[in-house]
């Protein structure tokens, strides 16, 4: 860690600041400038990093030089981190396919659409039992008879489930019907859930908020790592921006990025992104383009009279079009479907 | 609500918008241009406002007339509501100042801060016992026995406390301990928490989300009220920008915006916008210009060594200063302290 | 235009809006809700769209029906416009690359750079001859004779040459040495600039405002077409967002919006978008696979001594291989490289 | 500055980064931790700022410790600049009051709000003659006519003119009307024009561009400052964000953040910041309280009529109501309209 100094700080401020670093174990380093006094911290950065130093009135700035995340990093972890739902991998060379309703809106529709995207070549099955919603009008999911048609799903199809955790007191019933469980964007920094998930071993898919930075999105992952819970699944979704067209403006360079810091494998969903299902192909293409290691697509059998997110989803013939088309992208870039 | 279709839409897509409507009980408006078929829809709009309507391929665009909430507007309550807190009134002409730590650290430190705020002419103390962290690695709060010393703070000043809810489960802990459940920016739309308290009449601060616009706020406002709990205040506390030379940027244009569009009283925490001491005096005077019916300040007796939050926090000596100086500014506008 | 009056608005109100509107030569038609007065403004909206309407205290919002713009929109051109530069096409099947350094800074360097891209498969050199530099202590390029450099390198290599213009005085002098004259990110509101560049028939590549919609950016073309040059490129180049990790964010939606919107073509510069040569790669990937018509890419002999963005530019032989790589991904988009 | 090098860098790398700094006439100091080997650079951090250091392969991040800019800073001039208008005094006690419509649209429009405005108060008069539009089918301005008309309401009401300046062309046109020339918003990074008026000793009101950070408008401010001309006043209008009830978001934190950054004088203007005239008022009261040394503030006679920006445009008379609101809030905070 460094500090700079005021422009008037002088030996008693340094003194004061060794003798708190000191305090805490660590060293300092002093370097006087023409312009300014630098301090460099000497020792664990940990210890230091939630001190509030640039509290001191002699501080002008204070920068770290380490990461505040551990366990997400690839420093920590070199090689990728694979998760494995019991047959269906993620991060490894085959990109994982989810689709699906926004929410499970009945056991018919739902095996429908089910259907329809295992036939296309899909290998999980999202749709939600538990919706947040911005309005409290709003249809707000079916609940444990929504995970019930999940299941039921699952085993007419093979299909994995993925659905929605809200609150901490239905995490139990989620480890119970669900193969992995989805934190959504706007729970992103709910911490208290994503410690419940850390006290299980179920696969986590974790999206990434609405307006949360990388940075931020690797602390929540942490979170949940920091319980002991190392099935982490992050989720680029969309950030808010000021760009009105679509929904969301999806950051692809977050990717890459992502895979720079951090072994965990990162999965795209472009239909909340985009929040318009003809934009949903092109996207899909780039997530693949840019490394994705899955995609989360909406789909349903009636967009029109859809309880929630239809003007976003995909039919079932537009999606296996989609499966169809998407084959080459990812094999122009090494990997497969 | 306004229904715009595409150029090439015909009869019959007019025939099925209007056959779709009709089943909801609703009738329609159809106005041919020259460029655009437009359709019109009569009768409650709060019937078809979820419709996905935008899914149908021969629509352009979708535009509601009325706002998507009810009883937070001033519409429903043309009148100021006046927030009790058994003696503290928030929302009248006189502005209520909460103010305290960021976290309660310990029973005498939060004495000490709170004698301090309480002398000055506060009339409530804030003090998180649950903390949500960015950081797994950071301090998390004291939990319950942070609430305990809320409440012997409490019996010794007189102060009203204010304290966040971060979890369902800890419902009835706050609503036993505290005078004003808060609910923080990273909850905003944490519509579980918000069902609970609204299940309460323990009055509830509702911080705006930092990235949430103010409908946003405003719906989230309602799915307290929704439940019955009609005892809530917004609280703007900066929104995340482009600029990274404040922690966030406090957006005072939202004080008249909201009393333009709802009776709820807003508090303003400067503190938590700006992220840096120096700056939250004008920010309060201009708060305080703007129309807010309370201001929420951090102060802590030893920023440097604060657990959380210390570059942001005032001494006690430099809030009395405050309080001092912002009388002037509120009888400017009209206002008491 | 749909109007929107505000709850108490009577016949007074309605019989002003219809003078006002009557005068302009349209007509209206009134429908009274329980809750709102709409009044749909009958005619061509052009005419009305520039009036204050939401002045008047009696109106609570407006809504216009139709695009502010016309000749830039796909309604008015269905086709894809193909923009010919003397034997390189943009906007067909194939893909243009651009690719060159940040500045031109020397004869030299500037040839070596552009055989490298040309031999690698580039077919337009990019370089700024007049550089916009936040810090005025910074380089400002080399001004005319940097732009002789350009021709020369032009003249070995066979390339076409693109290069920025600043300010309208230079305009005689890019129509001479350009093949495309660029428009930056922090000009496309500068109008005068626009209105300049569109009374010439040469190329017009003009970037995406950092901040600016996609609305605006069609504006800002339709400004340039207005005047007569109908060569307009646009280019999307990273919008400004709270994320900081890259310099800005890349909007790849931008692409699949404008082909909805706009017959212009679509050029992608990652290299700006993300600020690290690092990230370009798959973003260029993605860019294709999201359907750009081409590519603006930085290269530099010697990034670690570059006079500017040497942090985003890539080596030669790191962009021969980016070439090789991106031929797949364009095949399984059906485009050439 | 601070160099960061990569967890694997060696001696080698050190030694050529070594190098480097010394071929520039600078030393390093090394410091070697466990995670991290430290460079630090010692000497003039100017002559290395824009060195591209990040873009060599063993770099992980450069932080530089020194602010960029120079003339603009409080460092530099630590007493409050005052910007004389001949007469009328920016950044003193007296709080300065600039209004006036928009758009110049006739002779005898200027002349009745301009009496309006001088009568209730205001010493300078706004009106743009050249009018950046995004429409180019909208009002484009008079031109020269509308500055001999500001320069005929200067004569009859003493009244300083200030006017907007969108072309080095007509650079010498403004300094022969205008007492103040301002720089838009949309052209804060249109270098050109900052240098052109850098070489006069004209007043410049230079506008924050609306995705610019202070750290940018302070380099544009500089950018002028550079080429001799120091008569410069910023002016805070409103930033893009997220939310779209207001035209802008104001941020007014920006202004005590200036104050402590540079020592030249602030004003704001709610009226394009907020973009409805029912705001201006309380964002008014707000901008003073927050420390702003002038107002610009949007007048017109006719709203309902306006060619441009009618919408946030106050009525004389509200104008005047506002003029004698705001004194007490002046007062308060010991400032004098």
């Amino acid at each position: 860690m460094i500090i700079v100094l005021k422009k008037n700080a002088g030996e008693k401020e340094v003194d004061n600041i060794r003798k708190k670093v000191e305090t805490l174990g660590l060293g300092i380093h002093v370097s006087k400038g023409e312009e300014r006094t630098i301090i460099g911290v000497i020792g664990d950065e940990s210890i230091i990093r939630n001190q509030p130093l640039a509290a001191l009135p002699c501080v002008e700035k204070v920068m770290p030089i380490l990461k505040p995340y551990k366990l997400v990093s690839r420093e920590f972890k070199p090689e990728n981190s694979v998760i494995d739902l019991d047959g269906v991998a993620i991060g490894g060379n085959k990109i994982a396919v989810i689709a699906g309703p926004c929410s499970v809106e009945s056991a018919d529709s739902l095996l429908e659409i089910a259907t329809g995207v295992q036939q296309a070549g899909a290998t999980c099955l999202r749709g939600g039992a538990f919706k947040p919603r911005t309005s409290p009008y709003a249809f707000q999911g079916l609940g444990e008879e929504g995970l019930k048609y999940l299941a039921e799903a699952r085993q007419k199809t093979g299909l994995k489930v993925i659905t929605e955790l809200m609150d901490p007191r239905d995490t139990e019933l989620l480890v119970k019907y669900a193969d992995v469980i989805q934190i959504g964007a706007r729970n992103m920094q709910n911490f208290r859930l994503l410690t419940e998930v850390g006290q299980h071993k179920k696969p986590v898919l974790l999206k990434r908020g609405m307006s949360s930075t990388i940075k931020e999105l690797l602390m929540s992952a942490e979170y949940i790592m920091s319980q002991g819970n190392y099935n982490v699944i992050l989720c680029e979704r969309g950030i808010r921006t000021f760009e009105d067209y679509t929904r969301n403006t999806l950051d692809l360079s977050a990717i890459p990025v992502i895979k720079e810091l951090s072994h965990l494998p990162v999965v795209v969903d472009p239909s909340h992104a985009v929040g318009r299902w003809e934009l949903v192909l092109p996207m899909t293409k780039a997530a693949i383009a840019a490394g994705a290691d899955g995609l989360m697509i909406e789909v349903h059998n009636d967009p029109g009279n859809a309880l929630s997110d239809g003007t976003q989803s995909l039919l079932p013939a537009k999606f296996a079009n989609l499966m169809n088309e998407i084959k080459t992208v990812a094999a122009a870039v090494g990997r497969e479907i």
